[in-house]
């Protein structure tokens, strides 16, 4: 893959936008590879992303933010720039459950995912051997129902020495504290196994099945403070019928939330994603 | 089409069930062109629908029904037999949106739909014409919103007085009141323009909108006297993207009702849909 | 919907060619609604579609034309701006089957599809009263098996004389002869009744059902003088089983086909279907 | 998972097989709990597939056939009947692409796949490692270009001696000879990336980019002696773009190429796929 550095900004809509930036990178000789732009009509707010071919340009990383800070400022961006050659560092989070994780870690292994799985931390050691044949430290921490607080220390702790840019919570089961949602905002990416707003919380198989749904689903959404509630990056729907009974759904759904969630990631990584209120913006 | 007897039954589950009814039709040379069975071990309960080419049996409907009851009988059936040749009543409820209401006329014109149209009746005089082109009655019948009974007297009077099998709100908007819902159980069919249980009751597509969901959907399901929550009979889904504004959704959500609601009802009309509590079992 | 300026160009790739588009739009306080761009790496080839507010805009369309014709030129750009307060003028054309013609008629009621429908050619009588109930004039072109150049040469004039900008097969089973094919090069769009390349040519259900396919398929394309073979627009699929006759994957089919077509016209009418050797680019 | 015999027969179809194979088995107390029929109108034929809970028979498997044999005899029947303790014996054949490989491991190691993996065989020794971590036996057989046929002497061999019921071509890209395909008829499941069918033989993802579809495909089929033209027991499609490359294409066709593999093994393993000519009946 070619180096390319990936330009991401939102600010509120108005004229001129789009010549600014473009006029940026091609009056230094940047070649675009990809762009994107939406202006929404209901928010009046405007969301661009722009690809560019990072040996085109005579800048580092650091000089193209100080280059382009000025064209920022004006336009009152929220910005961002990141270079493909230093992939975002990634800490997966699982339970019991290993479909996510295993289909996570294969797509890493086959080059799928831009990005370096610095670990993987699991309340109980069930997956360790799984994740050791990829090479990936795993960390073994467990949770105490009757206090919790040391896991979530630990936790916090792992990911602040990782210096993790994302944490997936990939079938991890555990509603993460307050503090950690905050401190990571729009950076921890969980997988819900329902199509959202329906059946959030606890088995939502079972949910659906008392309800009597002709398709389940799965949602990949960026985790807030309050319960499967955070903004929306990913959803799919499987269909299914009255033969099948909560077991079958949590097969069935296995692939779903596979989908989903290594999609919503993928593009994470790519710098696809960008959020605006509890909604995203998905340059896919 | 080759008329048919469909004979649709549940009980409670035990062993030899299908044997009795095979042999019952068997034996006096019945030819079966279709036969499905479903045991629901989550109840107990189990379902089974036989569609015997009428003529290879030496019975008339009513006969076949004496012959067969004492063995619905021995096994605590709920049952019915019907005869494909004797169509089932329909009438179609609307308001102003015609999208629903032109397909299922559509189709009824190409010979899709096995019923009758009786008439149409909408709260609205706008979709006179387009009815009335198809040779079907149309009733308006004006709703005043301060007293809603007379509207309903009047609609109650009509389905009485064509003596409806089936009622379709077709995108209808009104919500019928509990006698109506009582009298017609599991014989009136909504069409809902969501993916419910999610974003019930009023202007669901600007609920999805605000949600910042990637799909939306629609669901077909009988009519109870809690509203959007009757057993569903099919559901379906489409893809948006942030691009999509509530009015983007309206017109892409049209496609999937029309999708859902005539098939639902193309399948009740050949009496595939079973239902037991409030769940449905659909033989398609 | 607001007045539109859609400016659609492609050239060969190189720097600098949305700098200096958007600089042209916003230097004259031009407000962008809509952008998409597309760099193809094999064929080095790049696309560009911008939707502008016309009323932001110091231009009539021609004097856009003007303007804009130096940088066209510049870039070699293939290019086209249009108007959205012009819709284009669509010829339908159909044979007996009549749920294509049915389903873009009532698109176009509904106010769905942004053009003018100034008449239909049938070579049968069967659908004139479905045509003239929407007040859309009617021609019954009849065709002779053994000489079917009159028909084709009837077909050209009224083409000609209704300044057609589109013509679509909407299940018109007739092969237009090279010399029309030739004179609408990517101005006719047919909808065939397959997953092409499969099924190519004559009763595509039957083929399907010899093969014994999991899934059928609908596509829609621009016509050429090869047989189905033209740059497809869209395609669609939808699932069968073993219980689906030719007559029911007929039945289904017609639900891909109504849905295809009038998807790949809508994008078309949009100027939002570029072409590119035998391939397009569909910036929906 | 309770232990159960699976009763698969086809036959001409005629008034009374399903009376009686549901005599036979509620006469000795059998509990059914699924069964499936078809009749096929165009062939005349009939289909079933009946899974009676094994505790319930006073049978063993042996004396269930013996048993069952004059009924079969009686009706011409092509029939079967196994018994879900003894799962099917399977070897995955594999090359170097590892994604089908990887999933159906992974499937199997989380019980989804009813059977016995006896061992993997590949030309290549890329693939030792991960399938050694399931503990499955791993035979490196190397195909020499120049003479392919001590390759598949040996892979014949390892068949024979595993007594293998199924041999899955998990992208193993070798055509087998005519001599082993005549040998396991119908058991001998392949992958073939594209929506036959389109795109056989080599490269269909280059040949689907070729042509500009909008979807792109896999097939799951038995292998008979022509290439990529057996029975086909699934299928399914992708959305893709013109942004997609070939290699975009490999990347998402992976997906539908595990989730149609595992899903056409799955209902082979669990007897659900029945043939006839050249077409497969799914009882799933």
């Amino acid at each position: 893959m070619e180096r390319k550095f990936r330009l991401v900004l939102s600010c509120p809509d108005r004229v001129g936008i789009v010549a600014m930036v473009s006029n940026f990178i091609s009056s230094h000789g940047g070649s675009i590879s990809d762009a994107n732009q939406h202006s929404d009509s209901s928010s009046g707010w405007f969301f661009m992303r722009v690809e560019v071919c990072a040996t085109t340009l005579p800048y580092t990383l650091d000089e193209f933010k100080d280059a382009f800070s000025p064209i920022a400022q004006s336009f009152n961006m929220e910005w961002e720039v990141t270079d493909s050659a230093q992939p975002k560092k990634v800490i997966l989070m699982a339970s019991k459950d290993s479909h996510c994780l295993a289909d996570l870690l294969y797509r890493y292994h086959e080059g799928e995912l831009d990005c370096e799985i610095v670990c993987v931390i699991s309340n109980h050691d069930d997956l360790r051997s799984m994740v050791e044949w990829h090479k990936i430290p795993y960390h073994h921490v467990p949770v105490d129902k009757a206090d919790k607080q040391p896991h979530f220390d630990q936790v916090s702790q792992l990911i602040r020495q990782h210096d993790a840019d994302v944490v997936v919570l990939a079938r991890y089961m555990q509603i993460l504290p307050t503090d950690i949602c905050a401190a990571y905002t729009h950076r921890i990416i969980n997988i819900h196994h329902s199509f959202l707003p329906s059946f959030a919380g606890a088995k939502p198989y079972h949910q659906a099945h008392e309800r009597g749904v002709k398709l389940i689903g799965a949602t990949c959404h960026f985790v807030t403070e309050e319960l499967d509630a955070g903004p929306i990056i990913d959803q799919d729907v499987i269909r299914i019928t009255h033969r099948d009974m909560p077991a079958d759904m949590v097969r069935l759904g296995r692939d779903v939330e596979k989908t989903v969630l290594s999609r919503g990631l993928r593009w994470h990584l790519e710098d696809k994603v960008l959020v605006h209120g509890n909604k995203t913006v998905v340059f896919n």
